[in-house]
């Protein structure tokens, strides 16, 4: 079957992009690959194969292009390249400091040097550790708090159990931090980590005491709960279709594409043969800390731009992380020679029950009409260093996306003396603080409401004039219409209850005769702490916002810019935000900024129990009526519930009565 | 088995409370009942009796007591009665105005009365309507705009189709509608309503369209989508054990009670034996509507004073309303001669799977720990007309209770003219436009965080001063705490991410250093639009704000008063937390409003997708670590997931590798 536009890079263009970049360098340096992946058609022409594949026509041939990021020395390239073609599109060396996305394999190296390296095994050894006690690493990036052109990995080190490969890495922080060049592998310096109230930091000494938090079944002494199975079950199987990378389940249409960046984005998303969305996905996420001191002022990762959510990309387990019939898409990252490494199972699909869809009881007759919600879910999950973010797309029946994230894995830990507290942290163990921070993530929404010319809109609810002819009673309130003429951002305004929306203001809805539209609900939020000086707030405008529109343009993705790794400022939403061009009736592109403020608690520790925020796209006068009234009626014929039996505290079988009577 | 204080009203003691009031009565008039249930015991003497059981010792004896609310002639009344003991404790005659509850027998003459009292027959025929269609009615409470004695429904009237009894009820609503005198039957006037842009109204004159929106799968035209089974199966049973109305599941135990008010109660919450609620529920629910005119300004249901949750509760069906291993209680009310209701099934009890709890995976070995999160919900769906509420209590395995609303069934509609819109409503049909309105429901926290002391508090996040030696660098951020110290309530403030906690001051966490707590999770949401000067606003000061705090006292559980129907004013929340007490370190109860403004849209229309509103109450630092780390890990040979089978898109099964590597 031949490669449709959408498909992800395959193992074959992966190698090509390489071998084309290697045979076309010359001199002593060989490329040191950080990234390589397929670029995403011109729009342009993607929405002409669109409508012709639609149509049955002749598809136009659009040729496939993939980007590499690699090193030649210390200085990062970029290339294009095209892969039908077999030829290099273009290929420029960056600026000094520019910097690309850390790779595993380097960070492996890095991570064995901080406790081989002489200067590292010196430090260590002033510990005077017993022997069942060993210094582990966490390689990070090194963050930004002036200019910088050497590539920097700033190595946090903590003690764990020598004797378990599992002991928990983060309970036992040490209070110095090795600094690599990320390429030379060169030691630049030590830095050393405040542990008290303060900034002030003190020379490493002897450790005595080793009060470890174990999460792991083996070493965390926990007694097992009992738990009775629960299975999910599809007997005639799934409900959902997969042909290649397109989906079709319940009226919906669209294709799920892995990639290394973002995970996976979806693309032309469809609902009962109407567009909704051209392309949403994850695009960035940035999770600055609010402890002031140095260097923990520099923590500040862009796991997305200085990592790769697909990169990271849990290979997900059957009946661990997803339940019921899965179906799995793969993905592939580049190593430094530029061969792929298969990452499988890096993104599942699946159904699953949600609860009631809707009901209304008839009182007088006791009839009921009731439907349940079945979703469908596109999940990956991320490892970075410590923390895990699954993230989920849900599609209902009536046409709603619900953006899910997931936070859970390991909170970012600090040291701290025995017996102390900080205003800016938690303790979470006898020696160990975990500090503030945020973690804020942009989604990008790509809309194309019935069609590609949209509006964004926003809504505010206000009281009426009071004591009038129309309103004497003073209850009155009304919605009042604003809308995104240019570039730039809306504020939040909870307390109006703004809600916004995109349009489409070609097509008027019969029913309700206003434009069709689209909701994007998101509940008010604080957003970037970090001070409009500060280099954190600098690198990611799109955080300091709840709702960002800019203007359509093809490689604008990534909301703080292609690199964001040690950037001294914001390339993406912060820049496109500023154009002075119309964005009304015309192909506007939403950023949508999902922040929260996390506050740890000592629950949040060894492993965090998960923290789910969520985005909703949902039908606003899209429809003319509840699209959903096709779902068939709740019964139990289908869904073999069974009651509890009082007598064994089992389960025994009953036909039901269907679909409730009511009282009233 | 001896019935516990806390064991719901049974037929037995319903009866005998009628039978006492019955025989103590003289006079011509014989009592009218509207409501009977249990009243909770003094929680002084509760909280002794817990103790004595907990301990094994003896119990103390406390008599059960159950109210009556019974009109003689047009006069409410409110008794007190002794159950164990088989006297009437008071029994007191309201002052006029005072009204009680609907009762749904008597709602029944008054729907039939509206289509056949000679003043309404007139009105009927002027509408000259074909046999096909017929005149519905919905009696509602008539609200308040003035001072008011009589005890009045308003009838709103609808034309549907006469040859279907499920024909939507409310597609087409009618411009006049009838008032009678609740009790006497008597008809008191024909009330008009405006159909156009502005307050003025029209006589009836003949109809001669009739585009009804239909729901009902005999009716809505639709075609079937086709949808695979999905079966929750829990083959070795389910993990909860029910004695009586106790629960008892994954560290859990508390009390579930149905009563005819709230639809269900949840008593001395305690888990992994430690207490954290008393006694947990919605309390009441007011839903005022935005359009200004009359007679829509008096369209404020509280639908538990008014109504009642139990007593309006859905008889859940097996398969339908929830899926899987199911326990059932169930509920009565009185009719009119002090007779018992039996409404079997209006609470549900089950477990259920919902996605990942915590996720871990250690990137240098590719081993993850995982476990599901496994939940526990208590659900009850209550039909109040139109709209249908499934309030859920759903309980997980750290210790969070989830408070879940979905609102669902069917808009309250009014009449409007072809081809008119209106600023305060979405038209939803070519004949029928629902207004704007509000959802503001109450939920009572009364809380035992580690025993009976607590406080409540709230924490802000706030910037550090910049430019300082501590913060250099402008990012840092820290906690600032406020303590509630008298009864009132505390401002939403989104932009500081406050969070509102109960905290017991005596119990400190050794790991934290800090209290105890539970944090109350709510997103910022506009309050009450009908302003100051109106009685919408006077009656129910509780949807005014989002978190009230007041000192307990026995009999205090309902946030606008005991007598909401009618009321002049709020006689609840409103009063109590003007009271000059203290509340810290004492005996505080929390009333946390989640309200939502609802603009209807016409996917809601004509039977509503749920919307879903939550509160979560979390324990923040009561825990010293993650109290689930004694989960089982996830594995596929307990859950049984399969794999999608590309070759049949059906599905075949994998033992599956267990639990995902990662690859960086």
């Amino acid at each position: 079957m031949a490669l449709h536009p959408f498909d992800p890079i395959s193992d074959a263009e992966l190698r090509l992009t390489s071998k084309l970049i290697k045979d076309n360098t010359t001199g002593p340096f060989k490329p040191h690959f950080v990234q390589i992946d397929r670029d995403d058609p011109p729009k342009k022409e993607m929405i002409k194969y669109l409508q012709a594949e639609k149509k049955g026509l002749p598809l136009p041939r659009i040729p496939r292009v993939t980007h590499a990021f690699y090193y030649l020395d210390t200085t990062l390239h970029k290339a294009l390249v095209n892969v039908s073609a077999a030829h290099i599109i273009t290929d420029v060396a960056l600026p000094k400091g520019v910097q690309g996305p850390l790779l595993a394999d380097d960070l492996a190296d890095i991570e064995a040097l901080a406790t081989s390296h002489p200067a590292c095994v010196a430090e260590i050894e002033k510990l005077k550790l017993p022997d069942h006690i060993h210094v582990v690493c966490d390689p990070w990036m090194n963050g930004v708090d002036c200019k910088e052109d050497r590539f920097l990995i700033q190595c946090y080190m903590y003690l764990a159990n020598a004797n378990h490969p599992e002991s928990n890495h983060y309970s036992l922080p040490l209070k110095f931090s090795p600094v690599f060049e990320g390429l030379s592998r060169k030691f630049v310096r030590m830095d050393y980590l405040p542990a008290g109230i303060d900034e002030k930091t003190a020379p490493t000494q002897p450790w005595t005491e080793f009060p470890l938090v174990e999460y792991h079944p083996d070493l965390n002494g926990e007694s097992l709960r009992e738990l009775k199975p629960l299975i999910v079950e599809q007997p005639e199987g799934p409900g959902f279709k997969v042909t290649g990378q397109k989906i079709e389940w319940q009226g919906w249409s669209f294709y799920v594409v892995p990639n290394v960046r973002e995970g996976f984005a979806v693309y032309d998303i469809h609902f009962k043969g109407r567009s909704v969305i051209y392309r949403l996905s994850l695009n960035e996420m940035t999770v600055p800390y609010g402890d002031p001191r140095a260097p923990y002022h520099r923590k500040q990762a862009f796991d997305l731009g200085d990592a790769g959510f697909g990169a990271t990309g849990n290979s997900l387990g059957l009946g661990c992380d997803c339940l019921g019939v899965i179906k799995y898409f793969d993905n592939r990252r580049t190593n430094r020679e530029g061969e792929p490494v298969f990452i499988p199972s890096t993104v599942c699909l699946h159904e699953q029950d949600h609860g009631l869809l809707y009901k209304h009881v008839n009182y007088r007759t006791g009839h009921a009409v009731v439907a349940r919600r079945r979703e469908f879910a596109v999940q990956t999950i991320a490892t970075v260093a410590n923390y895990e973010y699954a993230v989920n797309l849900i599609f209902d029946q009536i046409g709603e996306i619900k953006i899910q994230v997931r936070a859970t894995g390991i909170l970012s830990t600090m040291p701290i003396e025995k017996g102390l507290t900080v205003p800016w942290g938690t303790n979470v163990g006898p020696m160990v603080m975990a500090a503030y921070h945020q973690h804020m993530l942009s989604f990008r929404i790509d809309p194309a409401v019935d069609g590609y010319q949209n509006t964004v809109v926003y809504d505010d609810v206000l009281r009426m004039e009071p004591n009038t002819k129309l309103n004497p009673y003073n209850v009155g309130f009304y919605t009042e219409r604003s809308y995104v003429e240019k570039p730039g951002y809306v504020d939040q305004s909870p307390f109006t209850n703004r809600s916004y929306k995109i349009i489409n203001e070609n097509v008027i809805n019969p029913t309700s005769k206003k434009p069709v539209g689209y909701k994007i609900m998101m509940p008010a939020r604080q957003m970037l702490m970090a001070s409009p000086e500060s280099y954190n707030n600098k690198r990611a405008q799109f955080a300091t916002q709840q709702m960002w529109v800019t203007k359509y343009r093809d490689g604008e993705l990534y909301a703080a810019g292609e690199f964001t790794n040690q950037s001294q400022t914001d390339t993406g939403v912060g820049l496109w935000s500023k154009r002075n061009e119309n964005v009304r009736n015309a192909d506007p592109v939403v950023w949508a900024t999902l922040g929260f403020t996390h506050i740890p608690r000592p629950e949040d520790f060894p492993v965090m129990p998960v923290e789910i925020h969520e985005i909703h796209v949902t039908p606003f006068g899209f429809f003319e009526k509840n699209p959903a009234l096709d779902v068939p009626q709740s019964n139990n014929k289908f869904n073999k519930s069974v009651y509890y039996d009082d007598a064994t505290s089992g389960a025994k079988s009953g036909a039901g009565s269907c679909c409730g009577k009511s009282n009233l």
